[in-house]
């Protein structure tokens, strides 16, 4: 399933995934908006580690697909049946094409859409099922597109970096009282507006951990109170500096074991610890009573997958009021190939903004 | 530190553990109620698995300590500074006993209180610190005592049966919708008094999960909607159930590995997974995006201990207007170690109460 | 503006307002399914008090309308546009046609749809801006069509009595908890839902008053603890029934003085206050310290209207599981002019329902 | 009943209402403080409106009353049964002396004690039933003194002024989202604190409303984003600046009908409206169904007093962290009766301090 039909017609350069680790700059043809959806003419795209995953995976598919899930752009065209969005509308593209009509999209949480059953992860434009937003243009349903005047390089990471971000920190507001802790673990594309956000939304101090200083410079500069170094005397250090007792909210951007660890070791009873960070990281918790190290009382543990509509929705609120900016390094889009070789070897900082 | 002074005066008769598995029928003086403090006159003491464990746990102890945490009994004398609860007045006893005036203990978390620091269990009595109410009389915190008519025998299962189980399940009440589904694993002590208490207050359907039919018939004849076999199908079961999305909230009284897993293989994405049993079991998950049988996006797990002050109070009203009663045995409490042997060998149903 | 346009073709028969006090059984088109909508072929349609309110407000009208809110029937034929809802599926509609794109509307809010603006009432088929369906077919949005199996009889009713009883209900539920206290003001065509599903929901105890002595009568079948008649004590024996502190919510489904003083007097401090029936009473709360019957602190008082999407699908699933089960009377819908009248005259007990 | 019994021994001077209207600067004995008291020597003690309804409320009073709600000082001595706080030891005084073992206090709503009964109110030291802090000395539950290293001056007024204003925007903090609106009608005392609250736990735009334009001043040095006059194209300008749907809270610190009234046209659906101010005002709303002006549907009003002891807590945590701070003016103690009189006058900027 790809968004919209190819008609003999007009035709435009797009960043194609053409099998596994294999991508692509091709002409294809410019897609028709179906029922519903709008042709977006793409401004911006920004570049996520998700697309690493998705272009290295192991998996046979019926035809190339273009990446992108992070798309800003303007409406260009509308298919039948959407109400008024005006040509020339400028917006982000909202990345959980969900069913819309199941008991959990009614209820504002299209992220977790029945429709997509035990796995409960939505189609999603350019990693699931449908073309994304490498391209001149992409296709999307009308009800995923969320006009915004932000400029389109600052907003396209915002469809992913905040709206995840957000999405695992909105849902511990009640634990981020004042005098309370937020440990950010990985001060990385989500983790550098994650500390944005947490300044913005709570009065908790926020402690960035990262393994590089460059990381913690950045934290620091975007208010983070505390940065520490990833070590093996960070978990004592965020004991210490919360009088024994730990965080009441830990969000890991990293997701391996030692960060996983981390969080267990360094959360508080009652608290609050979110992977968001799919490194497979494995935190050993078990159904005992043992103290010292282990997994506190009354804590919660949830594998937080990107956010509800109106998460971006939010996320585009605290950026037009300027309490978070993304880092970004804009390049153009037919560079894409080699934008995603340095985003292999680390040598992005912040996030890469592919510009058709 | 245990609960009052000796004085040399009168004494009783207690249960008390004397060394590692070691339970004695002692002759000890009555406590005098300190500071704070009510004696109370016991008239029912519950058996719970946690007094084997204590009863077994290889620690050496400074002195003996009367076991018994759930403790139903009158007011027989006050120590000094006791706001005026008139001597007879018949109550249960509040297990956690807290400082009182950490931000835990005065927002109502009396079950997380600060002081306990990281391992977050405050000193219970019959199991940390304090004489419990396996005797005559017991000490108590004038705070710990819960006024209530409710016979004895029925009150004092409440304490911690009914509390923990309360716990657990008022803090999922936001998953528990019309349509929706809760799954109780083990209808034990705990477990059938869960059934009755997910009835009374939510309009979820339950699933009762057991290995003993005896269990299951339990649960059906206490409002169960589904009695399963804790067999290889039931997780498949409980998936067909509901859709092939899983549970809202499954709570397990278990806790080995084998119900740890059937509870992360049927936990719906969002739902609520509450570790209420100890049996040391891992839920083996991690922070991947794999689908299938893994840990779905959104859920929650959280180990849940004993329950508020409040819980308490929530239980008593529950048994007083008759939506949850325990299935008891009563003995003499004499024939405490007696008792003890058969709840180790499994003989005994449902919460065996002891009366002095 | 009317649902679908009309084709010079085939004809039904409709109850429509031609004018200010003026109902009549109409010859007119079967209107022809628009893009994103759903002709749907009626089965049964509730008649509710706001009937008689559009019916006699003295508005000019563009062209006579169709009543009905309260819609339950088959799909008969689907626009362009609509998702595959085969032919014949039974169902529901709900009656907030909200913009659906609005962030109240994507957070599961729509019955508060920013489209409608300050005065938050979408638009409702037979009510506001489109034919109802009190006729033998009606145009609805795809999106409005709830499937259920619940029989039509018995589902019309549950499309507003049970919808806004239950998100006035469902917004206080925290406040629900054992030992505590419901009144239910008006065992009416909501208030006779609302008692059930006070009973389904919560295990608080449930206090019915109303005027007369059958609807009395009624709640106490229903499940409710105590029925009391509304005179001049019923404020006082609440108060006496809940030690003085008076009642955790209040739901009045008739909203004149009386009742809206009767609410005043007797929520408790902390306690919620929410007006369901719009007989234009003032409760005449001030911001004041005074004490006595005065508006407690804490206490909330809220104007409900109708309610979510996912109340809706929850009403279901409480019908569906035999919780809650409208009392009604049919009559073929040609006869629905005489109904109405009966109506007015307070011959109707329960909710009529008519049949095409 | 007065804290603690007059012993003949050392005397100190207090402020004390004699009658109605009649403050006398007097010498009285030093309480001695009771079983489970602390005799607290006061620092700082805080002048509030409150001081001033008490004052002149038309009561026969049994004895003299000493005034003071707002007390800053270091603990002098312990009665009996005080857990250890060392003499010395310096803090705040929470205001509200609840029973402590209701169901609200144990759950952390002290300001909604039971045993205070419909009234709701608990004692409170210099203004219900105990002698307050506008002495040397005053006698305090242990309970309800809160230590802090903050500067008493700065201390005192977050006793009444910060946790007021905390517990009213706290209770809203779900409404508080990026992109939505809060206003604080009247920047005095309690509003100057509450703009410096919401700046810091929500992202929230803030507008002050006042008709004092160096109140205005005063709120946007502090942080909010619009200062509005309070004339008559307030509420226009309000809802102009939210689309016209209206603001999402809004707080009123004054409570007159002119306030009230803003309030009512200015709150959106679905939004917050809590009174804290007590003037008398009535917000005039109804139980119908008319749009325009009217109380909009959804929208919660609530009257709001005091604090919980957290919310105290939770305030010093803010003032410790920078985040808020009350603007204050000094004085001798001696010279209360002149700086009661100035703020009848309306002469005091800011907070009143007194300086024992």
């Amino acid at each position: 399933m790809t968004g919209g039909s190819a008609a003999p017609g007009p035709t435009m350069r797009a960043l194609q995934i053409t099998g596994p680790g294999r991508l692509e700059w091709r002409e294809v043809p410019v897609p028709a908006p179906a029922v519903g959806q709008l042709l977006v003419r793409v401004a911006a795209a920004g570049v996520c580690h998700s697309d690493l995953h998705v272009l290295h995976a192991d998996r046979q598919r019926p035809a190339p697909m273009t990446l992108g899930h992070e798309i800003a752009g303007t409406v260009a065209a509308a298919g039948d049946a959407v109400s008024p969005i005006p040509v020339g509308t400028a917006g982000v593209v909202y990345l959980c094409w969900s069913c819309g009509s199941c008991r959990e999209c009614t209820a504002g949480r299209q992220n977790l859409c029945l429709a997509a059953g035990r796995s409960a992860m939505p189609p999603c434009p350019g990693l699931m099922g449908h073309d994304g937003g490498m391209a001149e243009y992409v296709a999307v349903p009308a009800s995923a597109f969320v006009p915004t005047d932000i400029a389109p390089v600052q907003a396209a990471p915002l469809a992913d970096a905040a709206l995840t971000s957000y999405h695992a920190i909105n849902g511990t507001r009640e634990h981020l009282r004042p005098g309370g802790t937020a440990v950010v673990i990985g001060v990385g594309g989500l983790g550098h507006i994650a500390v944005q956000i947490l300044r913005a939304v709570s009065p908790a101090r926020v402690v960035a951990v990262d393994l590089a200083q460059d990381k913690l410079d950045t934290a620091t500069r975007l208010g983070a109170d505390v940065a520490l170094a990833a070590d093996d005397t960070a978990a004592e250090t965020i004991l210490r500096l919360t009088g024994g007792r730990g965080a009441d909210a830990v969000f890991d951007f990293v997701g391996v074991d030692a960060t996983a660890q981390l969080a267990v070791r360094t959360v508080a009873p009652g608290g609050a610890y979110r992977m968001v960070g799919l490194g497979g990281g494995a935190p050993g918790i078990a159904a005992d009573g043992a103290l010292g190290d282990a997994w506190p009382w009354g804590a919660s543990i949830r594998k937080s997958y990107a956010g509800t509509r109106n998460d971006l929705v939010d996320s585009l609120a605290l950026a037009a009021s300027g309490a978070i900016r993304a880092d970004i390094e804009t390049f153009p889009l037919a560079e894409g190939p080699a934008v995603f070789a340095r985003l292999e070897r680390g040598e992005i900082l912040g996030r890469a903004v592919l510009i058709p």
